[in-house]
């Protein structure tokens, strides 16, 4: 029995429109997965979350891990109980986060050892330690625990990282095993060295993956570097498994990676820009602190379905955004990850009726245009 | 045409219940205000406020007047419309405030003179402005602008003061005039000495407002102070005028006031210890710091109809009160302004039951047997 079921219904040029079926419900691509780090979606309640339209969150293994604890989660009957989501979740590996969060990393054939950024806690985490804290959270989609190394690097380091995940990888999926209505997915990584990434699609597709990311990148590597390695990774994945870009991204960085043939995508970007009065809008991210909106009687977006825009105004926001109340990073992120949803459900849209290219030109200048933020 | 029209259904011993009839809707009594400092109830949407049971809200004159200004929510339509709420909102004068948060202030007879606490900007409040602010906001129900002494002070002191909030007082009710379908209220103070606050209460009468508060009590003088100046004081209110005990207080302290007579409750308790993980239940405070809830799967109270009840364990919000999460607020928060809302639904059913005293004494017995804050 396979994990989950990828349907592919539409395609319109690279881009790509269909459904994965999963034991917890369906996911429609191209989907973006809100980020539930620590057990939520900051200053979301899960219903709310599910109202903006996600049919999938991101959990994080390493944050989870070191506080409440895997072994507790899963006691307590497993993350969508203990946190609220019936829905499908999908859960890092944490080997980014070890990169990103940790200190005093040690990195071995093995795993790697390193200090919790919580309480100084020494942890271990290998292949086979974070497929099972993924097991016991009862994620539904689990990924392989890569090395995600720090860029700009020399290319030999770059490779011999490459070389260390794709042996992870393989132990990662052995590790995996078999979880019926479970699904495990692979990570090409490479930088943006092209041969590398080709090198590691490859590799991933020996080892045989329900699906496949893309990790690495959205790093500061520039939004053309990544669509140029977007452009010489993808052809070397399968066509009938979905692909995942790690950590994206920005509104125009979705819509140009969708073009590209990209199923899947999540970021904390509508959220943390939420916690910081930053709004996205159809015509590019609006700064709710600017003084312009102190008087502004007019929503965020009269056109948008989310309860910040239905009922209140763009200076009400200003004023709990500049009052420093919750208030503020409950409406915006809300407007944000309804923004989000929305953005995914025309791109869909469009890839049906396939037009994919002309929303995507349109979406960039108007989007483009107004930026203030 | 009076601003609001009380209705007292039923009296048990001293314990009232009934309803105020405002242009907004009905208020129930005794009833509970939570307190949308800032045009909001923290980390809560209006409509669950709605939810909880709330018919009023009360906002802060101190805190609206310094940001975003009153002449500005006048132009945008309103308390009521920038903030989403539109049930009753009660609006204290800023007094109390201006005492306790404020610096560099300077009483004169003519009003006072501070600095604010946000900017440091110099500002200025008289009986005269604060009604001015209060119509501004469009207030349903309006205070008088008072003067709070630190307690402990001398009697002449005391005295003082007390003399100056009547001279105030009347011209407060001067200065609200008629305003169709609004109330004004007066404020008895007099700190602790019986003489004092009956002559407060009949200053007031004299003058005939539209219902009348009960001030400077819970600002550290004890409970039994407070319900022997409660005693003291409110056989000289007239009895078909509605009684508000400002900035009380804790459950305990609400049922005693409840059966001496009181109508009216606000205090931050409910939402500022949500925002510290502290839930009330009739078993006592709970701290959902406390490490013995991390592993407990049963909710903060089963028969709870709130959302942190129904939908979340307590090891999970002890979990995100650790992590600082800001679900902890919104979730604890919630809970407890249910609490609240039930506590006053069920001290408004004895009443109604002739069963005052039995609900007190076994509420009080229950809820002091457990408590762990």
């Amino acid at each position: 029995m396979p994990g989950i079921v990828f349907d592919l219904s539409k395609t319109d040029g690279n881009g790509r429109s269909g459904a994965i079926s999963t034991s917890r419900g369906e996911i429609r691509t191209p989907a973006f997965m809100p980020v539930g780090t620590a057990a939520t979606v900051k200053a979301m309640l899960p219903w709310s979350v599910r109202e903006t339209g996600a049919d999938i969150l991101l959990g994080n293994t390493y944050h989870l891990m070191l506080r409440p604890g895997a072994d507790r989660i899963g006691r307590l009957g497993g993350l969508h109980k203990f946190m609220g989501w019936d829905g499908p979740i999908l859960t890092d590996s944490g080997g980014f986060q070890v990169m990103s969060l940790s200190s005093l990393r040690k990195i071995t054939e093995d795993g790697v050892r390193f200090q919790s950024h919580i309480d100084g806690r020494s942890e271990f985490l290998s292949p086979e330690r974070a497929m099972q804290i993924q097991r016991l959270l009862g994620s539904d989609i689990q990924m392989v625990l890569d090395e995600c190394p720090a860029l700009p690097a020399p290319e030999s380091t770059i490779e011999a990282s490459l070389n260390l995940s794709m042996r992870w990888a393989a132990r990662s999926k052995a590790a995996f095993g078999q979880q019926p209505g479970r699904a495990c997915f692979g990570i090409v990584q490479g930088g943006t060295i092209a041969k590398f990434r080709q090198r590691s699609a490859e590799a991933l597709r020996e080892i045989d993956f329900d699906g496949y990311a893309i990790g690495g990148l959205a790093v500061g590597e520039g939004q053309s570097a990544m669509f140029e390695t977007l452009d010489a990774t993808l052809p070397h994945l399968p066509s009938d498994a979905p692909r995942y870009l790690m950590g994206v991204g920005k509104p125009d960085d979705i819509v140009g990676a969708v073009v590209r043939g990209i199923d899947m995508f999540d970021c904390v970007l509508p959220t943390r820009s939420g916690r910081n009065g930053q709004a996205f809008t159809w015509d590019g991210p609006l700064n709710l602190k600017n003084a312009r909106h102190a008087d502004d009687n007019m929503p965020i977006d009269a056109a948008c379905r989310c309860p910040a825009c239905r009922q209140f105004s763009r200076a009400y926001l200003h004023h709990v955004v500049k009052a420093g109340e919750i208030i503020a990073s409950m409406l915006v992120t809300w407007h944000n990850l309804t923004f989000y949803q929305d953005l995914m459900a025309r791109l869909r849209a469009a890839i049906a009726g396939s037009e994919t290219k002309v929303f995507a030109a349109s979406f960039q200048s108007r989007y483009g245009a107004a930026n203030e933020a």
